[in-house]
């Protein structure tokens, strides 16, 4: 069998340049991932797992992962939970809608609680935790939309109207908050 | 060249069956589709577009489409209202997050206004036109999801609280609001 290689060419139906396989002649349109993922709460403490995976491995971050085909976002965000943290979500609403084009990513955080209390590390995670809020281990976040989730959050209990939120102001997710950039890839 | 010949098959470091080429050995990672759109408003009426390709052509729509690679959700929401209508948007608030699973689809649907009084149908609409409310052609609405977006959009000109809409309780996109079944491709 010849192994896939692939030439970027515009198809004759179409205005922008795709990946076309040289051996076969598929093509392989790519389109924007959708992220669904939850700030999960504990009796006041929020969930956060260390990752086991690359990118930003050992780095703390929420649930979250891709949705699949034929899921509602809402399922997915459950069955993340349950894959990285072996835990079962009572969503509540959406919290926070972000893009990172960059990496064409659009992420869809919901605000949810644990059912029990039960949780532990899944395949993709070293640790699972809860942290107060004063004990999170900001300079460990994995993701500059982990600190924008984790921010949300707190407005939200602290009584914000329920509109999603959305990025922060002129950032695409390039950069954590305290400025370093993020490698491509890492976003 | 030969031809893409496509098997399911689950590659060895995951859990859920591919798309595998028996050419070439490219996996056909599928993930599901972020769809952009707004109502667009405009002296008080609502711009609709008449499908001029499948599926449901020759039916009303909001100008929506597939978000691209590299662009934010609101950049593709002004791109389709550009590309089939003519229109340019000035966006106010993402309205609604829908999503219709059994086509892989989650929506993200805005409030927007016309910033000039000028459009036209672009290649992909057969008409383009203002309706004032009392005048939508609901028994020609392309899409379950149309229907939600112009309740919800008339719903939040009516005061209710910014919160994004979702589907409506028990629908998933798969029939219209007067019970009649959505033929799949046609979501």
């Amino acid at each position: 069998m010849a192994e896939p290689s692939f030439s970027l060419r515009t198809p004759e139906d179409d205005d922008i340049p795709r990946r076309i396989c040289d051996s076969c002649g598929f093509v392989a349109y790519e389109n924007p991932k959708i992220v669904v993922g939850s700030v999960v709460r504990h009796e006041g403490r929020i969930l956060l797992c260390r990752r086991a995976i690359e990118p930003r491995r050992g780095f703390w971050t929420i649930p979250a992962g891709y949705l699949e085909l034929n899921e509602t976002p809402e399922d997915g965000a459950r069955r993340e939970a349950r894959e990285e943290a072996e835990a079962e979500l009572s969503i509540e609403r959406l919290l926070a809608v972000y893009s990172v084009p960059r990496i064409s990513q659009v992420q869809l955080i919901y605000r949810a609680q644990l059912k029990t209390s039960h949780f532990a590390p899944g395949p993709e995670s070293l640790d699972v935790a809860l942290f107060a809020p004063a004990e999170i281990p900001y300079g460990e976040l994995a993701f500059p939309s982990v600190h924008w989730a984790l921010a949300h959050d707190a407005e939200a209990k602290n009584g914000a109207p329920p509109v999603p939120f959305a990025n922060p102001p002129g950032e695409t997710g390039n950069r954590m908050p305290d400025g370093r950039s993020i490698a491509p890839g890492e976003g």
